[in-house]
C-alpha cells in the first residue's frame, strides 16, 4: 500500500507541493496584474489548475494563500549575513529586499496584506507571525554578535533600531515614495551615527 | 440681499460650516464605532442630519469625508514648536501624535486611510497632499533653524531623519504594536546619538 493523505483530529490533509507551488505561484503573478481586491480564491484555482476546495482544504481564506505566497518569496533574501560588519550586512539584506519590493509581486502583496491586515486582526497576526518576528529572532541574532565584537555598542536598543530600519522602508513603499538603493546610505548614517 | 451659495464655473458650492463639523464629527465618531469597511456615504449623512447630496456636492468619495476629519483633527497637535532644543521638540510633537492615535478616532481613521490607498492612487496622493506634505514643510523649517543653531549637525539629512521618526510611529501603528511615550526616548537616542 502506497503513502495516503489522511486528515486525522482536524489536521490539514497533506499538501501536494505540485498543487501548493502552482496556487502560490497563481497568487503572486494575480496579486501582480490585478490587485488584491480583484482576486478571488475561485480565481486563484482556476489559474493554478486546482478545485477551489483544494485551496480551501489548506488555506482559511484569500489572504492567507497571499501571505504564504509573500513569505515564501521573502524567504531567499530575508537572513542578514555575516561578514563582520554589521553595517554593510544590514545593507546587504535591505538592498535585497528593496529589489524584492520593487522587481517582484512581493511589493504589491506585502501593500494589500497590511492594507486588509488592518480590518482583519488574524490576518495581521499571522503577517507578524510569519514575517515579523522570524525577522524579529535573526535580527537580535546579528545584532547581539555585533554587539559583542564591537561593531557596534554593546548597550545598543536593537528592538528600536530594528523598528526604525523595516519600519522606514515600510513607511516609503505605503506612502509610494521612491525606494532606491542609495536611500539605504542616508538611512544607515543616520541610525548608525546620528544627527547631533 | 444676503450671501448665498452659488455654484459657479464647476466650483464646489460654499461650505455650511456648521454642517461641515456635524458630518466631520459624524465620520470621525463612526470610524471610531464601525471602521472605515462598515461606514457609508448615507451612515454619515443620516447621523449628520444632513443629505447625502449635501455630503457629495462637497467631497467626491468616503475616503475623501474621513480624509478631511483626520487631517482637522491631526491640524492642532501637527506643528513642531521651537524651544531651542530640537529633541524636546520634536518629543513633544510626536508625544501629542501618539496621543491623538492612541485615545482618538484619528488612529483608526488613519489605519483606514492608509490601507484604503494602497488600491486608490487618488486617495493616496490626497492624503500625502494633506496630512504628509505640510508635515515635511514644518520639519524642514525647524531643523533648518536647528542645523544654522547647532541643535543638530549642519549637514544632517533632514529628510531621511524625518522619514525615519514619522515611519517608525507608523509601522508600530500598523501592526498593532504598543506606541507609549517612552519608546519615542529609545527612537529619539538613536536617531540623535546613533548605535555606533
Amino acid at each position: 500500500m502506497g503513502l495516503v493523505s489522511l486528515t486525522v483530529c482536524g489536521m490539514p490533509a497533506l499538501r501536494n507541493e505540485q498543487s501548493r507551488r502552482a496556487i502560490l505561484d497563481a497568487a503572486m503573478s494575480m496579486i501582480c496584474e490585478l490587485g488584491y481586491d480583484k482576486i478571488s480564491i475561485e480565481a486563484i484555482a482556476r489559474q493554478a489548475g486546482v478545485s477551489k476546495q483544494t485551496i480551501y482544504r489548506w488555506w482559511p481564506s484569500k489572504g492567507a494563500v497571499i501571505l504564504e505566497a509573500a513569505t515564501e518569496s521573502l524567504g531567499a533574501v530575508v537572513a542578514i549575513p555575516d561578514t563582520g560588519d554589521i553595517v554593510a550586512d544590514i545593507r546587504t539584506q535591505l538592498t535585497a529586499i528593496l529589489d524584492l519590493i520593487t522587481t517582484t509581486g512581493f511589493g504589491p502583496a506585502y501593500r494589500s496584506l497590511i492594507a486588509a491586515g488592518q480590518s482583519d486582526p488574524d490576518l495581521l497576526r499571522a503577517l507578524f507571525d510569519q514575517i515579523i518576528e522570524p525577522n524579529i529572532q535573526d535580527f537580535s541574532a546579528r545584532t547581539a554578535l555585533a554587539r559583542q565584537r564591537g561593531e557596534m555598542r554593546g548597550d545598543a536598543d536593537w528592538q528600536t533600531l530594528r523598528d526604525l530600519l523595516y519600519g522606514v522602508v515600510e513607511y516609503r513603499l505605503f506612502h509610494s515614495m521612491p525606494l532606491e538603493p542609495e536611500y539605504l546610505d542616508a538611512v544607515l548614517e543616520i541610525v548608525f551615527h546620528g544627527v547631533r
